[in-house]
């Protein structure tokens, strides 16, 4: 008997409740597994606490029936094997790691609803057809070792035990050290990089805060946003704010001032997907009687369509110049981050779109803003993401939340797309 | 024979020779004193350098045949007596203490020049009428302590020894301490407060560049400017810059940079003399990819007529006010500097013009955009200042400079205004 006749209003609610309890009662088991400091979830990579968020995240797995295998940088899986397991698996799931006094959702949320999913699956419908598999990705953030998407990097092959030669944290200790402490590493258990992924779904709030705007419980992404960022040197002169006509001067500050809000006007006239930010912004001498001889700030433009990410920064570095020079003052923008848009698979939202069909969900499509392991594994394989709203579009912070009903509204959207990937005949990719 | 007939443009030339050795041999043998550790001139208030730099001054005075005296705050005076000592004195100076790694011209200058115009006047005139003396006052940048116009300030009752209670300077040292150590406070000398003062004038660099600008030798200062200066801090909301869309953003920096860019545009339109600067601007949390929440920047207003002060002010008070509204941020404005404009002498202006014409120096009238000493004086007795020019407009910096020719033509007028005020019987005051 499968997963095809409506479900009664009655039904549905008591598998929401069931689906509430099973999605909280994981993360609150995974929040406790945090470094003390601050209000919020500290759990950077290879850390005494990250390993037993691992660790519990592992137990689950194996409470529910399925094999818990690690990979040698420390990415978890939970598999249920399926009847044709040569055929490609189905993955989801999302990071472990934390920001900083971060907070519980970001990341392990997508952790504990494919282990709630996959438990409600396996035993409403037992063996499914393809492998499902849960993963807990090792890192994602960035936040202990300069390195980002370490897990889902490695699993895609964009990563590798190279790039992390010579890396240290804040306090001088070495990555690969932290990394063999927690028992990972080269040969510890198996390869990172995989080829027999069929889908990848990944479910995460939405850190922003359109779904709660619009009151909608589900958005299906449609691409992760490129990201360019640049530092931006204004030049002027340092002079004295007394004795300094105001025509003589050539003030970086308010020349940098022109430039951030040209930078929003275009970008408001321009429209969504497209953001653009000036996020940090240092002045010298910065004291209140001179005329600021240099101001340096950063740009972080993001957009879902390269040609228009690509057509925006020419803009604005033209549009800078111009300032600058109708101005007397001199600009270097220099990139240091260009991360290209990443698309997500076509036929993966449809099959979305029809599990929040049938379950009377609605929802809305949208761009991701910000960086997601989905976009890793979008290179090589199908992959998609759900997010659920964050409330008042706040993450990276003890105040993230989203409510109970709100987590479970996703997982059963994810166990619905789970049980239509791995369990319907006519879904073998 | 007194100075009345014309000069030959030889003996100007001779004079302007002499004028120019003397003032910078006085002004080479007070510059090397100075706190190591920069390129430039560090002389602060109450140091070793600075008591080395009083005592040379202090020995140039005797040596040119001046009494030289102290008062309680170390403001030392070189007295010529005139002849009706009842009468007041005609003050010439500036102040001995400097900013940290400054230059040798702001403030030693004009010590230097009425140095070397008393030792002129008195070998080639002898007595004069009325008293002339040539001050070296102790203090005027606050660099060292939290009070600026100590010297100046407590001749002319803006200052008492109440107003040094407590305060210490970066490394602890109490003020009433450090001036103790140097054999200065109440008691030791005289009184600084004085009542006989028929005059003041002030021979500076100008520390701007409109002299240079111009070609011109002298600027004859109308008013010292009033300031005012403001914090201003501007709250939006902290967010995510990839997700959270342009028009969903409170976006405090941005609403900063359209308030400076603003700030700028309306003083240039109302023109000189009015300046405004925003100088010291801080951004939180300032990092690349969060839209600012939080941005607070100094305001700094300078003009010569109080209406018109006081006007700009409230125009962007309330212009501040609306573009945060528009933008849905929160702003505070509060106002923790305000001096009154201080008008030189109208007398005394003439006087100078006529110096200046007598000897064929060409000058224009300007304001003062920087405070001076002059401006505590001017509340006790008539003042007046000179400006020589500054190469580049630059000042508070080891690249401050004035050529020797400049020094010494700055000298020439004070020279020539010092007679007829000392010297001249129709100059009584």
């Amino acid at each position: 008997m499968g997963w095809n006749a409506p479900m009664t209003e009655q039904e549905k609610d008591e598998l929401l409740k069931r689906l509430e309890s099973s999605v909280t009662a994981l993360l609150d088991s995974v929040s406790v597994c945090s470094a003390g400091g601050g209000p919020g979830v500290t759990r950077l990579l290879y850390t005494k606490e990250w390993l037993e968020a691992q660790r519990a995240v592992a137990a689950k797995m194996t409470e529910i029936g399925l094999i818990a295998e690690y990979d040698d940088t420390g990415n978890l899986f939970g598999i249920l094997p399926g009847e044709h397991s040569q055929q490609p698996s189905v993955i989801t799931g999302s990071h472990i790691d934390t920001v900083v006094d971060g907070g519980k959702y970001d990341g392990a949320y997508g952790i504990a609803a494919g282990l709630a999913a996959l438990e409600y699956l396996k035993e409403t419908y037992g063996r499914p057809k393809r492998s499902l598999e849960v993963v807990s990705l090792c890192e994602e953030e960035g936040s202990r070792f300069p390195i980002a998407y370490w897990g889902s990097g490695s699993i895609a092959g964009e990563r590798s035990f190279e790039d992390i030669q010579g890396l240290t944290d804040g306090e001088g200790v070495s990555f690969a050290a932290a990394m063999r402490e927690c028992g990972f590493g080269l040969g510890r258990h198996r390869e990172p990089a995989r080829k027999n992924i069929g889908s990848f779904v990944e479910l995460h709030i939405e850190q922003g805060g359109v779904l709660e705007y619009e009151g909608l419980p589900v958005g299906v992404v449609d691409a992760i946003v490129g990201q360019r960022r640049f530092n931006v040197t204004v030049n002027g002169k340092a002079n004295h704010a007394g004795t300094t006509p105001m025509p003589m001067r050539r003030d970086a500050l308010e020349g940098a001032g022109a430039m951030i809000t040209m930078l929003r006007e275009e970008a408001i006239r321009l429209g969504a997907p497209l953001v653009a930010t000036v996020g940090r912004l240092q002045v010298s001498p910065n004291v209140p009687n001179v005329v600021p001889g240099k101001a340096e700030f950063t740009v972080d433009v993001r957009h879902s369509e390269p040609e228009r990410l690509e057509a925006f920064c020419s803009w604005f570095t033209e549009a800078f110049r111009q300032a600058a020079e109708s101005r007397g003052l001199e600009i270097v923008c220099l990139e240091w981050l260009r991360e290209e848009p990443a698309l997500m698979d076509e036929k993966l939202k449809g099959d979305i779109a029809a599990a929040c069909g049938e379950m009377g969900i609605p929802f809305r499509r949208m761009v991701s803003g910000a960086g997601h392991d989905a976009q890793m594994l979008s290179r090589i394989c199908p992959a998609a993401m759900l997010f659920v709203p964050s409330r008042g579009g706040v993450s990276h912070s003890p105040e993230e939340y989203t409510s109970p009903r709100g987590l479970a509204l996703g997982v059963l959207v994810l166990a619905r797309l789970l049980y239509r990937l791995g369990y319907e005949e006519d879904h073998a990719s």
